[in-house]
């Protein structure tokens, strides 16, 4: 068999309860996709162009972010330790207002890519204002994206007039549907409590009429539940549904505040949800009912949110904090065990963003996002078990990166563009917002 | 002025309300001790024998971690995701009876020292059996350690007889103490409810004669109160202090389960404290009132604990869960600021193993326990708030490292040993425990 990419001596975590290794193992990628993956011995026939020796790596599935803000790069740190009212209105709101500009979202959105990338996520689910330029950014970034519109009933970024939000995002998603292999259009709502009623079903119905994802920020803060309620009569989760949003194609992010009730809609609805478990915890918002959700069958994927919020997009750190606050909620060390976690951040992200059949595993036929994990390291050592892979490993050890066959990131040089010149350019938007704060040069 | 060590154009963070880092300065060593630090103006007079370029670097006090069992980083994954009791009986004691030896204990020892060293920490008090051997692990790595000889009241590795754990002790002392100007020797007792009451009182009063720290796990499950009532009549810090145990020389290790009336008594007696958050997340402990603790000027370190129970021992990951957690224990977001945190990891560490007179800050006269954060990387742009060392940093970042005057990581190069043979003898003792398991070659 002849091939594009071989990739050599690799480790596969084994799918079982002990989550063993399985050593000696190869890849092959004929085009934009996996073709063969398995013990080294059924690869003796293979001939590839290009050669990859994954020595001392574990081959993975590219994590899957199901929620995130990627131009907020800008305000990573901007108002850390604040009052979730405060930490909004008074500082991130205004900073949006004054800084957000199609060039602050193309070049934050590429420098985000790069640290997704560089943490070994392949695929992210964006959701912010000019999203061209962000789908744009993926795009040069050689990223998997899930690039969805942004629509708030107040004057946002690009579109000034809110009567104009929905037009605003089907001129997007027509613009980015089926033009690229990387990038899926979608629709982000930004909340119940920032679109109304008409805004709601609006974006909901145009997302049916085109077939795409339709985000909404739902049950976050333990003051939502409290303020729906006021004005609908109902939890946001039922308010959702009184308004036909919930189906398989709606992704609700964090849920927090969910009771058995909603979780019991959501599922009967068979929509999705992510959870940001790094932003339920430094803004205060509370620890989401994992563990319900997953006894629901309801798809769950895992999220960083934006850079602002985090304030790091670092998928590993977000399994790690996952597993681990999750065992706190009932004080139960059993609950979620990290194979599920992973499962979360790969096949489960996948099947929220509505891309199962593409990606989130490693097997022929899917498409080759896939990533080379340094096991060569002490904090790995001894390699033992995948759970490792949750509660130990980080960003950092990401040696390799393919998206859509593509290397992206090789022994960790990164390959799609100059780097250091787009970290500049994010620090010179940044300069408006911290005069002469650069220890990096400008 | 000429100097042994001169580093340049470092940025540092000011301890200011607001974060903010001061740029273009410079530190000088000589021989093991900071000489000078400051704008990089004052420094036209200085002539290094060494000149070291922190270009992109934020200078920081090595981090201190103030609890671990380096040794069990043989045991790193080993039973992820179980109950305590499970955890513990059923899989550490008995992994401990068949596997602890004099060999492992400075191996595994030396690799959680380079692992601690490649993240970022220069000190760190270590309680395990054989801890002469700990102590050369240390010694070999260049790393400040306190290292403290394990005594329980059953028959334990190295101390088959426990009516000889007092004396073992002792003996661990004289041979160490003021022998190594790295390490201070000292004594763990692991807990109430694995040494009785003598054996509490000889740990304390050989302490008090020797004149080195006590540590003690003290009030570390939902459980240990009532075990402890059930048999004592008071609460674990209760009983402690009814033996006279808890003086400004005593290290409560975990200190989760205590109520207002403990920590009175904690800051009564100026006994220090260390949580671990990670540990007591992953163990489902619970979540230490570390608010109260601080209110009091109860002296705050943190800990990783040991990687059986964590698993990693970067403290950058130990900060960042630790600012987090501490907001969802009463939903508040402006709860410990990562300040705070940072200082917790620095000088308050310091303080807690009684060192604030040699380290945990960057000031003239101090050892000079250096390192330096790279932070031209995505995830740390824009770098302009140190709080970005705590919610988006993480142990890679670490660039170079100094302890007590000497480079031990120069631009990610690990010096002190061969870390290669390191992990090859610690994965050949891990072959026992994982029979072919190793992915990185024996």
């Amino acid at each position: 068999m002849n091939t594009d990419i071989l990739i050599t001596d690799i480790s596969l975590p084994e799918p079982s309860a002990q989550q063993k290794i399985r050593k000696n193992c190869c890849l092959a990628i004929q085009g934009d996709t996996i073709s063969r993956i398995g013990p080294a011995t059924k690869f003796a026939d293979v001939k590839a162009r290009i050669a990859v020796n994954g020595q001392n790596c574990l081959a993975l599935p590219g994590l899957i972010n199901t929620h995130g803000h990627s131009a907020m790069t800008l305000f990573r740190g901007l108002a850390d330790d604040l009052e979730l009212d405060q930490w909004l209105n008074e500082n991130i709101f205004p900073a949006e207002a004054a800084n957000v500009t199609p060039e602050m979202v193309y070049w934050c959105s590429k420098l985000a890519a790069a640290e997704m990338i560089l943490s070994g996520t392949t695929t992210v689910a964006d959701g912010y204002f000019y999203e061209n330029e962000a789908a744009r950014a993926f795009v040069d970034a050689g990223m998997r994206a899930v690039t969805a519109q942004a629509i708030i009933d107040f004057p946002a970024p690009g579109i000034p007039d809110p009567t104009k939000n929905i037009a605003s995002a089907e001129h997007f998603i027509d613009l980015w549907q089926d033009q690229n292999p990387l990038i899926v259009p979608a629709i982000f709502a930004h909340s119940p409590y920032t679109c109304n009623n008409s805004t709601l079903q609006a974006a909901k119905e145009l997302t049916v009429q085109k077939n795409v994802p339709l985000f909404i920020h739902v049950a976050e803060s333990r003051a939502e539940p409290n303020m729906i309620s006021n004005i609908q009569g109902r939890s946001p989760i039922k308010h959702l549904d009184s308004l036909g949003i919930l189906d398989p194609s709606t992704i609700c992010v964090h849920c927090v505040w969910v009771d058995e009730e909603d979780l019991e809609i959501l599922a009967e609805r068979g929509a999705k949800v992510t959870v940001c478990p790094q932003s339920h915890l430094k803004l205060a918002s509370g620890m989401a009912p994992l563990e319900s959700m997953l006894k629901k069958n309801i798809p769950v994927g895992l999220g960083t949110d934006g850079p602002a919020s985090n304030n790091s997009l670092d998928m590993f750190r977000e399994m790690d904090i996952c597993a681990k606050v999750q065992k706190i909620r009932f004080l139960d060390p059993v609950a979620i065990p990290a194979s599920e976690i992973l499962g979360m951040a790969t096949s489960g992200g996948a099947a929220v963003l509505g891309l199962a059949d593409k990606v989130g595993s490693l097997v022929p036929g899917k498409k080759a996002d896939i990533i080379l994990v340094n096991c060569n390291t002490p904090h790995l050592q001894p390699m033992h078990s995948s759970d490792l892979l949750v509660y130990a490993a980080e960003g950092a050890d990401v040696q390799s990166v393919f998206i859509n066959g593509i290397p992206v990131l090789q022994n960790k040089n990164f390959l799609p563009f100059d780097l250091a010149d787009t970290s500049r350019r994010v620090r010179r938007l940044a300069e408006k917002l911290y005069p002469g704060f650069s220890i990096q040069g400008t």
